[in-house]
């Protein structure tokens, strides 16, 4: 094990072969597996857990209570666990809430951000500033790529690929009626979907299995498994191409 | 008070219960209130004043002076005082520049971006990486969510919603003709209007009260108060129904 | 030079009137350039040189190695330097690679990343959460606005402007075929050229000299030198009126 200068170690549950990098902060409690290697200026609070091999670069903060500030409509509810997997690589200033869950050889890139009920699957990418809110489910290898916005309660399968600059919506009246639970309605994107860039998924729309959503297209009706759609509303306009 | 180990405090204008983690850095002059939550790595310049029982994640950077490089061709203008209210979450990595204020129990998300001459109120949402341009006004309860981005002088009423990844736009000749004050005119979203995913709004168009602009849509005249439009360029569709 | 208290500076080639902040790391074999300013929770590696007069801001780092993860589909390749010009602005937590060239007086806004193979011009400004994927080149005088994403062999002449949330596609089989180098194909900006809010541009598209692309158009076309597109595909409406 290598303790940097100034770093804070409260715990100790440390693997084997662990660098700790300067000015950061690992709190009672938190768990590090063997080889795991964390950059100056991470945070990583209690009930965290991380896989061996995994990465935490410069500035990451692991194990977040969501708060709502007066503001916030929803009332929180959250586990104080973060189990991250095995050979993972955390990008700098990426944001972990507590109750999330990730897989193994998953990469998340710089400022990347996943709130409380969020469940990753493994050899995932979610890239750049990519934002899930709560309660999101992705599956094993799929790919969402940067600036691309995933709104709360979303279901997405494996193997999905989600360009940049996507934004999905759960609540068709925007919010306006405060917060009724039982109206959020995340949208489905099965297994092996792709949706191209700027593209929008309005609240429950299902994506087909092998379905293609254009760049730009607005998605305000279900997408059928093996088609292709684009334009703002989405109309179908082909099926799928054989690989 | 409660100072962590390695916080290098130089104000000693700091109120009561106050805690400041390891690695923060507080200069002097700064005025932090009543149960103020400083975590980790943060940054709080000379000029900034706290509003008691506001909490300040890891990473954020309060009291950023505009500085151009050579690049900016608009030369900054502002004041060395940012004022923050009471009971407000400051988001971990979120970045405010001098000459702003905002209002109490206001909530900023992961790295939004606030830039001078900003003022923002109460009971207001930022979400994750919005950005706004400088000289920008919101009024209280209002929500702008994920990756959306406010361009300078815009004008945002009470208990307006922007949904995620929004454009605003205020300079048509997109900046090829130097930067010419008077010629910048930003939109003006008027209370209770409801921006859609995606959408756009171009220079100067208004708005109005209670109006709908649809996910994608690119708005390129005024909103009649309670329509509905949508499209690119987006046209009136229907009044918005009663709720 | 002005080393603050809990600095880590592990280097000995600084020049002249250098500040570095609290809690900064500067490791071994960086060099920094006479009157450099290193915010507090800096990090800078071996191999990265800063130009004399560059302001770097807190959180930043410089010198990030390209890691897959299990996850990634492409083997990064790169070399362990990074040199940033004069009088250059750093923005909060920047994160840029090695292997990555910047010339002078060009700004970076707040969480801006630029990957591995980078190569920009002086004066230009790439703004806030703006992510440039690896191998992109960006002449002089341009501006990128926040939350654009410039995908992987983007090539952007000098004195272009592309506004905010822009997207950039370099792979028409949006990555289901595995990555083939050989598929990949950037989109070309040529001198002059202004792409509005939210566009798309797809793969390989040429936007040709002083070309202008209206807010939302998906651009599926090449577009001829000095005319504007607009729409979703983008078509020609007119040709670009003399300034």
């Amino acid at each position: 094990v290598k303790l940097s200068k100034y770093a804070v170690t409260e715990t100790n549950e440390i693997g084997q072969g662990v660098t700790i990098g300067e000015f950061a902060v690992v709190r009672a409690g938190a768990r590090l597996g063997n080889d795991v290697v964390i950059h100056p200026h991470v945070v990583i609070e209690s009930g965290v857990e991380i896989g061996p091999g995994t990465e935490v670069f410069p500035g990451a903060y692991l194990g977040k209570a969501p708060r709502g500030a007066g503001a916030l409509a929803r009332s929180p509810s959250f586990e104080r666990r973060l189990v991250i997997g095995a050979n993972c690589s955390i990008g700098p200033h990426a944001v972990i809430f507590f109750d999330v869950e990730i897989g193994d050889n998953t990469l998340l890139g710089d400022g990347a951000s996943v709130r409380e009920q969020g469940r990753i699957g493994s050899r995932c990418i979610l890239s750049r500033y990519v934002t899930l809110n709560y309660d999101v489910r992705v599956g094993d290898g799929t790919k969402i790529m940067d600036n691309t916005h995933i709104t709360g309660k979303t279901r997405i399968g494996n193997g999905v690929f989600i360009s940049v600059n996507v934004s999905t919506v759960n609540d068709n009246a925007l919010g306006r009626h405060g917060f009724q639970d039982e109206a959020i309605r995340g949208p489905l994107i099965e297994d092996g979907a792709m949706v191209g860039a700027n593209a929008v998924l309005l609240p429950g729309v299902v994506v087909g299995r092998g379905a293609v959503v254009g760049s730009g297209a607005v998605v305000s009706r279900d997408v059928e498994p093996g088609t292709v759609v684009v334009g703002m509303p989405a109309r179908c306009v082909r099926r799928v191409e054989a690989a």
